[in-house]
């Protein structure tokens, strides 16, 4: 088997730059391609082997490539329309962490099979500050021997994987159902909180008995603050929950599945985002909601 | 002010009969009602003061009448139709902790006015367990000097005491909207794990994908491991959602509130008490949909 020791990490927001960083404390020679000149320097700074706005510059170097890219569409661009997969070495494993449908997985997976890329169909979560930290989850499906070889570069990045076994599509899928009950619970939130605003309890005493009980979930805590303090600075945006539910509704459609819970939470993010919150936090759905007073931001607090 | 000393609990059920032994610990004289002989016994046999299958015996002695009861028909049956409300001294207060609607906590407020009674609108959560060691958390309204004649009752039963001010109504607001999210909650839960049995995902892993990240709920972590096991003894049955979201429905049409995924989860709950579920755990919920396989419980485990 080669060395596993060249990688390149292939867009560099906040989750790439944390797993191109953390492949480096792991000791690998790290390629960070990005259309954004200040992303590149601080990849370059924090020691990149090299870095490039062309996904092609390194090809022929790289032992992996690790996709932090935001879409299905920017999977297929970079890999097929900038030239990239045939420019690679055959053999060498793509490791794609966008979330996308298990459709899209294994339309993908065809694709570099053409080159003789395989794939491992590896979604990640954990945010920003577990990216950094390299101690991000990964629900991962592909062949063993992909699993094997990228060994090196999941151990650098994460603290759990999963593997869901060799079909492409199904670690894709265990990240698009972990979605499902992240939207709905954040929308459900926003029910509640604007139900109560309704009835004209308090917020900050409705989030503060939901979230020493039964009725608490992450997102609840985590999002419903947000209004309570009246700031809808995005953490995440209403959009990408348009877009992560929409996966849900398309990989539910490709297995006739009915989605009575999300079908509708997705229903309130669009109208949500049709209102012109797209760009908001996403915790912002809750203004779909009309008849109600929701907290304003106090201008004495941080961030005002 | 009378000192408090005498208190009735009336409804022995797990979660009466913690309060009720909370409030022999606090040193308080506790009389016991319930039509379970079984139940009167064994608060007999820890300390009480008296006990009886009728709510009229010892009410010229009590201080207090806290109601464990299951719903507000049960609440106006034992005030009204018993002739407890017309057997009790003058400005005895009477604290409510069924899960009842804002109207019917109003409604029982002014029958209990007629008789010079105040009352506490003060739901409870919590469970058995912290029933019993006097931990529950309660959500309350009422006038300022019943939480204050209360206080002792309160400090022996509750390790939180949210008061949400004197308008009766409030406290099973609060109540009714916690209980949104947990049913909502519970359904979405079963709406991903029966998506995740679809597409042929091992439950069990999608279970310890979700514990473990941003998508987990309390009830998504306690429940939906009866379904991994596949084990639906319960430990709080369907039917109590139809009810509980029953009374969320009700309480959001008197204030003309739309409930897009409340009003969906109570159809799911309900559509699986039609199917016979309704004495199983909330999370046969899950049942309703078809075309997938679940986990069956393993013989060789306890409780089989």
């Amino acid at each position: 088997m080669r060395e596993m020791q060249a990688v390149a990490v292939i867009g560099l927001g906040s989750m790439g730059m944390g797993v191109a960083k953390s492949c480096l404390r792991a000791g690998l020679d790290v390629y960070g391609v990005d259309l954004n000149d200040a992303a590149r320097q601080t990849l370059a700074e924090a020691g990149a082997k090299g870095t490039s706005a062309q996904c092609t510059d390194f090809a022929d170097q790289l032992d992996a490539v690790i996709l932090l890219v935001v879409n299905a569409r920017q999977v297929q661009a970079v890999l097929f329309e900038s030239g990239l997969a045939a420019a690679l070495k055959p053999g060498t494993p793509v490791m794609v962490c966008a979330t996308i449908s298990a459709q899209d997985a294994k339309a993908i997976e065809q694709a570099l099979a053409q080159f003789d890329l395989p794939m491992l169909d590896a979604p990640i979560s954990g945010g920003a500050a577990k990216a950094a930290s390299g101690e991000l989850t990964v629900m991962a499906s592909g062949a063993a021997s992909v699993f094997e070889r990228l060994d090196p570069v999941l151990n650098a990045v994460a603290a759990r994987v999963y593997n869901v076994g060799p079909d492409i599509g199904k670690g894709s899928t265990v990240k698009i159902i972990h979605q499902l009950l992240a939207g709905v619970h954040i929308a459900v939130g926003a029910e509640a909180m604007a139900m109560a605003a309704r009835a004209e309890i308090p917020l900050d005493l409705m989030y503060d008995v939901v979230t020493h009980a039964a009725g608490n979930s992450w997102m609840f805590e985590n999002r419903m603050k947000h209004v309570v303090d009246g700031d809808y600075t995005p953490t995440s945006m209403v959009d990408i929950f348009v877009k992560d539910l929409g996966l849900v509704a398309d990989s539910a459609k490709a297995m006739n599945f009915p989605l009575p819970l999300a079908s509708t939470a997705l229903t309130m993010f669009t109208e949500a985002s049709n209102a012109g919150h797209g760009q908001e936090d996403d915790s912002a759905v809750i203004k779909i909601f009309s008849g109600i007073e929701l907290p304003e931001k106090d201008p004495s607090k941080k961030g005002a």
